[in-house]
């Protein structure tokens, strides 16, 4: 109990006080590389979701309340303010759950962040390396939450990058308006009042708007702060704050230990295929058979995959209706891979899930559990008609996991493929270019517009 | 088990049904005369908040980014878009705690849902009877939820007003919006996805965001739905949906029990004193003790307030600094409302707590407990020097109270009172004419300048 207290004592304020106090200087070269990859990431998938219908519906509605059209809506044509810009922008960087995922709390972390930044720098000026410095912090600012209510909070229903993200976002903002540390505590105490979002509403729209809103409020908490707009002495390790409320037991420890040594950000991982992570191994299994002349589509008859039970937990899913659902079904991912030879975004819409002939393929998917597999694991065995010989494929460690990461031209290819399954017209080149360069940047935001929605 | 299975079964859809359901006719006249009241009030606590730092510093933050001035603003002579008005008129009416409570939930029920109604009858015409009744179904809706999760939701740390405000505003506004049942279904689905607010936050502007927040999104989760944005099949009572994650042993029942034949706003209460309702009976003795001739306020040397243990637990607070805390102080109430005879806004205000006459009269206060006597009762004894006469009054059932609410001219004195208090130009007699005639009202957005700012 001793040190449990030590370990909470003030932990708000200490982590305001190292939020203010470090520079440019101090981040590692790999960390300030990540934010960069994090960020190429982040317009991909915001480039492939800007218009899908959530996004288009709130734009339409909220756009009949914003005020002075400031902000660039990512892969849109319309402008809009820089609230409802963070908002809409978080919104499509997330809507498809193609964005980046932190391992140990399965948070998005830069969906919330990024899109708080870049409003505010398109009209409060600040360089590249000002606007990369607030995005490592905010990121280290939500991940360090959620490692403390982990696994508890999520289990019991909260949906993290929701309700992480705020936090994230009001750091990342406070730190862009410079704050000091008293104001940068209101600014996490401002945000504790705006944590909200439920597993529950994972699989429909209003999922995203509790992550725009994450972006959105986030950046209202240090706006407000910045004006004297306190908030509570200790929201983070209060007896009624954040942490005690939404954990289950919280370890105070995970916000404060090893600040400017351990970073968050280096634990980041990028999706290469629109899916829940634990399908990372099948898809690159189907891929690689589907290369295979051997392989003859028709006339497959069975299909086991191999893998750690929470692949069967997570994913055996065999009558997914719509693209959303797909994308958590391994009867879909495997048969629309094998059959494709592809698994974008194209390969998890709507259209795609209503084909009788994956339909028809996926229903021969069986499951073989193996509690000796990683979850980064799986094999795929594909056998065509009785007696005949099998084909088979083994991933060790999936592309798109920590151990094997995708490279920065597979996040630039994400990018490119990406806006063109978007439609906005965005030319990726000028922005791919002006991400890798970020850090040499007077303004920052001047990236914004080559990220617009054209024609 | 089963009984538990068969009372949550769908309650979000049967909630849905009956409010899409409900008329006007089937709405009983004591509830249409109770929304009156709470209306009246919402617009004197309003008018008294109107000018607190919090809503000026929110109003001037948030106008940077606000649209089309479509609505008015309470108590201040800026308008602002709907919802950024419904945001501001939710903080100012209940910045001081001095708004409704419905009793067994302790919810300041009005202050979310009336400035959702209210900013978009302004654009979205509508009847008095329509607002009315659209009103009385967010009450319900809201304090149906809040039983549900009740007592476990509020002591774990969730701020209730807020957390629960944001289905009754979007409950109400679905309503206004006319919405199918499967709108409004998805109208609470969006609602459970912005449900926030934490107890931490009370005593500082935080908690503001947090009712702002109700309001405001509870709108924009309706406004969406009516645009086909959906919301989770079972945003209630689904595994993961708010009543499970958010509550302890959440009661089902509560959603859809006595739907149309219990009322939630017949149990609502207004209070007389801005201050923790349990301070109630101990300031009415005061406020009698302070007529009596025979009191000598510089030589008292000892007051006794004698009543229920909770009145000590929450109320003994000796050395309150800012006004917000000296409403939950006894040592302040009992010694302003001696010396001064009065107990409004201004009695609780910063300087009237740094007064140091007060304070060395708050510091000969002491407690009694006895916990024979209801929370709704208390005795207040003053002695004058030793072995002098003593003074004694003794409340049985406090005004505001359930048994002895306060009387329709009462909330009209309090509404008078207020919009003195809140400096706001605004003339309380047509605004009071109209709240008590909105039943008659063709145009409920009418009422608004009314309560608008002047000078």
């Amino acid at each position: 109990m001793k040190e449990q207290a030590a370990a909470s004592a003030r932990v708000s304020e200490r982590l305001a006080q190292f939020l203010c106090a470090l520079r440019w200087e101090d981040v590692p070269s790999a960390v300030r590389h990540e934010a960069k990859r994090s960020l190429m990431n982040y317009f991909a998938t915001g480039l492939g979701g800007c218009r899908d219908a959530a996004v288009a519906t709130a734009s339409a509605v909220l756009g009949r309340f914003a005020g002075s059209a400031t902000a660039t809506v990512v892969g849109r044509c319309e402008r809009s303010d820089l609230l409802n810009a963070a908002f809409l922008n978080a919104m499509s960087a997330n809507v498809f759950d193609f964005d980046d995922t932190h391992v140990r709390t399965v948070i998005h972390p830069t969906a919330p962040v990024a899109p708080a930044l870049f409003a505010l720098a398109q009209t409060s000026p600040m360089s590249g390396k000002q606007l990369l410095l607030a995005f490592v912090l905010g990121v280290e600012t939500e991940c360090r939450v959620g490692n403390a209510v982990s696994p508890g909070h999520y289990q019991r229903g909260w949906h993290i990058t929701s309700t992480c993200g705020v936090f994230g976002a009001a750091a990342a903002a406070g730190k862009a308006l410079s704050l000091n540390a008293e104001r940068m505590k209101w600014a996490l105490g401002n945000a504790s009042a705006q944590a909200s979002g439920l597993v529950e509403t994972l699989g429909s729209m209003a999922k995203s708007i509790s992550v725009g809103n994450a972006a959105r409020n986030g950046l209202v908490a240090a706006l407000l702060a910045e004006r004297d707009f306190f908030g509570p002495d200790q929201p983070l390790e209060g007896v009624r704050g954040f942490l005690r409320v939404t954990g289950e037991n919280p370890d105070f420890s995970c916000i404060t230990g090893g600040l400017g040594e351990q970073w968050e950000l280096l634990s980041n991982t990028y999706k290469p295929y629109p899916c829940g992570v634990v399908l990372n191994p099948v898809i690159e299994a189907c891929l690689a058979l589907s290369m295979k002349p051997e392989l003859r589509i028709d006339e497959i008859d069975r299909i086991e995959i191999t893998g750690h039970p929470l692949l069967r937990e997570r994913t055996d899913r065999p009558q997914a209706r719509t693209g959303r659902e797909a994308q958590v079904s391994a009867q879909h991912a495997v048969a629309v891979a094998l059959a494709r030879g592809r698994a974008g975004l194209a390969e998890f819409s709507d259209a795609s899930v209503a084909d009788p002939a994956l339909r028809s393929l996926g229903s021969r998917v069986c499951f073989a559990d193996d509690a000796s597999y990683a979850v980064e694991s799986a094999r795929v065995t594909v056998r065509m008609g009785a007696g005949e010989a099998e084909l088979s494929w083994f991933v060790d460690r999936a592309r798109g996991s920590t151990d094997r990461p995708l490279t920065d031209a597979d996040l630039e290819n994400k990018l490119k493929d990406l806006a063109q399954y978007g439609k906005s017209g965005c030319d990726p080149e000028p922005l791919i270019a002006a991400i890798w360069a970020l850090d040499n940047a007077d303004d920052a935001g001047a990236l914004m517009p080559l990220a617009a929605g054209r024609g």
